[in-house]
């Protein structure tokens, strides 16, 4: 596809739909928006514009459609798959003014908010009326309600709650003509032609631009109690996961991290916390509910499966500051690992109870082309985050060899019937590693209902395919 | 759409395909083929196809593709929007040789089913083994988990379960092509693409035709409670609704039923419940889980909320054979309005809270048309079905005149935030409502999905659009 810049004709035009004030241009303050979370890449687009309300977005999707100049939309920028990257230049659209929630309905239990609501501000304005929006990625203090829409996103939550596919009942989408339409009803089930709001959710800003969306929310659960479990192994704690499910009890939370990464996170961060010898992973538990029995039942039950796995020791938050922490353990794992060491991060999935054949095979494949890993992420889902850490590998092995290493990794992931991707997405960094897993007939498939939407191209171009 | 009839050449290919014995062709045999559960419409399909694997229904749709000869996919036939009536005759193609289950994985909890298996059937398979498999509607004794698929199926225990949406992880899909294809991955989450798995599910067969269905399993509660509210007005009952998800719980089934359809059903079948004077409308409640001080505490807390909306009587289920009964009554109910009259059934589904609108409107219809209604569903998820009476109206109001009356019943629907069905799909008999919700834009990305699967059109032409 042979893009335009924006000319200065097409500049005056976006000034004039959003306002001076409301577009970037110059070198120093588009950096921010030349790069996301992944990795150390960095595109700048030509300009930024931030639009307000839906028909200004319509207004420079139409405008960019016909001169055809592509467009990058933007939410908190806090992808790990590099979908927010302009990596055609053209016009970045940053969502962040669209920071509202319109509605929260207490008689529907639902709410109507804008994309660039921060989730975790949602989550509390929610809760502050005893109700639970739980898909809470560990970005959630500063990524936007609508990336996490665009990417299918997950979180901690979803072993017991579902993904945000399970809480999106509506999208209001602006398509790249620049028609403004309702994906669906508010309401709780559909059955009316064609599911455009399943369709829209996890297409990464490339069918069409997301400007409010109506979302599920359910009673808030008053109790929850929360363990950390240490392994020697890591298959032995990876085994452990299944176990528990299989035992009848679904976990809130059931987040693997290796010792490498807890290691890493206490190094970055004050967490009081003893990190005994022997042990190589952990699994941080939450169950949560109404009735402290029940709660107290399903932590004896779980304790028996832990130790019928050779769990080593069993630490039982005493406190919601202790809770707090151990949470803080896993949610900054990113961060630290990303500060001690250039990494990549892949996001493969698999069948639960194929954990222990995915990190032991992920550990060899880290053998063979000399990289080391730290994994850790949503075991209960069977989904784990593989950051690769570029420790002592020469840059030349980094950028030529490493590739072959990765491709590795996700054929195993594909070989025990799993996925690239389980919550972040395709984006710019998985794409080339696609025909792993997906036919011919899966890229016709997918270019059809691109180009249904988006007839030239113009929308996030270079993601997903 | 120029299609051909059904060659003696084509007819001896598609014979060579499945052999003889899976072709039906007299006229006596395909009447069974004719009709499903819609009103009473019928049309015939030239020939009856009944494969075995999915080679043959690949090699069939790449055949009628060829030969631009339209198919109609069909499951067990209960549907209620005429989706499997070949309306443009052709071949149809009957999964019911698609009877097994597969797979039940305990490890993962995880299942492996064909789509011709007897939805109940797979239920009672899995429950064996202590997992839930909770999509059940009220036909599930008959359906087939595929035909479920296709309508993005619901049933009573959606409003704490989810839809099918909720549970169906990858399909095994043919292609009108004879491509082959999975959908997805067997993984709990999912961002490596388009989701075409959510795309299929809710289609109408018009797409592609299910295969195999890989399905999400999860522990099975092991108590539950069973209570019957009576009210003396529609409104009141309904507005108890979403009064009992405000006090925070939420029931594993939250059903209405108008006094009429427990009348017809009491006249139908032998069930031993007192139906007293002044009564107009009754829930029917269920909570479950695991624990028998938890139940009780909610069902406390629902008489609660059922006393402040003046229920008149609550009944609580005692025994299981209790439980079974109460169930009867509202899972036999469209079978009851059947055998009473000639009806048509509309699937109105509005936001939790304007169900005491919906169904006051739907009255106010019924008297300015002249009609009658019984009123039932799944009232936790705003779903009402609408069965419409024909009652004393003449044969000319009937069939030239009640159009009118369900066209009002969908724009208040709709007002209302709700959408024309919840779980019936639209299939041939709501597709002409379909611009009272959707405007043109929907239409062009619906029928622009559809040329992507489905370039020459043969897949059950003439549904949705």
């Amino acid at each position: 596809m042979n893009y335009n810049i924006i000319t200065p004709e097409v500049l005056e035009a976006i000034t004039a739909i959003v306002g001076a004030d409301a577009v970037v241009l110059q070198h120093n303050d588009l950096e921010k928006y030349s790069r996301d979370e992944t990795e150390d890449l960095v595109y700048y687009p030509e300009v930024v514009a931030k639009p307000r309300t839906p028909e200004e977005v319509a207004a420079l999707l139409k405008l960019c459609n016909k001169h055809l100049v592509p467009v990058t939309p933007r939410g908190a920028g806090t992808g790990l798959s590099g979908g927010a990257l302009p990596v055609k230049g053209g016009l970045l659209i940053a969502m962040e003014r669209f920071n509202k929630v319109l509605e929260i309905d207490e008689q529907n239990l639902q709410a109507t908010v804008e994309p660039g609501v921060i989730t975790e501000e949602f989550m509390n304005q929610v809760a502050a009326k005893g109700l639970l929006y739980p898909v809470d990625p560990a970005s959630k203090g500063s990524c936007f309600i609508g990336g996490n829409v665009s990417h299918g996103s997950g979180g901690p939550r979803v072993v017991k709650y579902g993904t945000i596919r399970e809480y999106i009942l509506n999208l209001q989408v602006v398509l790249p003509s620049g028609e403004i339409i309702w994906t669906g009803a508010n309401t709780l089930k559909y059955a009316s032609g064609y599911n455009l709001t399943q369709l829209m959710i996890g297409s990464e800003g490339t069918l069409g631009i997301v400007t409010k969306i109506v979302v599920k929310l359910i009673p808030l659960p008053t109790l929850d109690a929360l363990m950390l479990a240490s392994f020697a192994t890591n298959e032995e704690a990876c085994a452990a996961v299944s176990a528990i499910f299989r035992a009848g009890i679904v976990p809130s939370a059931l987040e693997f991290m290796e010792r490498r990464g807890v290691e890493w996170v206490k190094e970055h961060d004050d967490i009081a916390f003893d990190l005994h010898d022997g042990i190589e992973a952990f699994l941080l538990i939450e169950v949560d509910g109404t009735n402290q029995d029940v709660i107290f039942t399903d932590c004896e039950k779980i304790n028996a499966v832990l130790e019928a796995y050779h769990c080593k020791e069993v630490l039982f938050a005493d406190s919601s500051a202790q809770k707090e922490e151990l949470w803080r353990l896993r949610r900054t794992m990113a961060v630290s690992v990303k500060s001690n060491s250039i990494y990549k991060e892949e996001d493969s999935v698999v069948p639960r109870a194929a954990l222990p054949q995915l990190i032991k095979g992920i550990k060899e494949i880290g053998a063979k082309y000399g990289f080391e890993s730290v994994c850790y992420g949503h075991a209960g889902d069977g989904n784990l985050h593989v950051n690769i850490i570029k420790g002592k590998m020469s840059d030349e092995d980094w950028n030529n060899k490493l590739k072959f290493g990765i491709r590795e990794i996700f054929e195993l992931t594909v070989s025990l019937g799993g996925t690239l991707s389980g919550e972040h997405g395709i984006g710019l960094v998985q794409k080339d590693f696609m025909p792993i897993k997906y036919s011919e007939v899966h890229f016709a498939l997918w270019k059809g209902i691109k180009k249904v939407f988006d007839p030239k191209g113009i929308l996030n171009p270079g993601k997903i395919f």
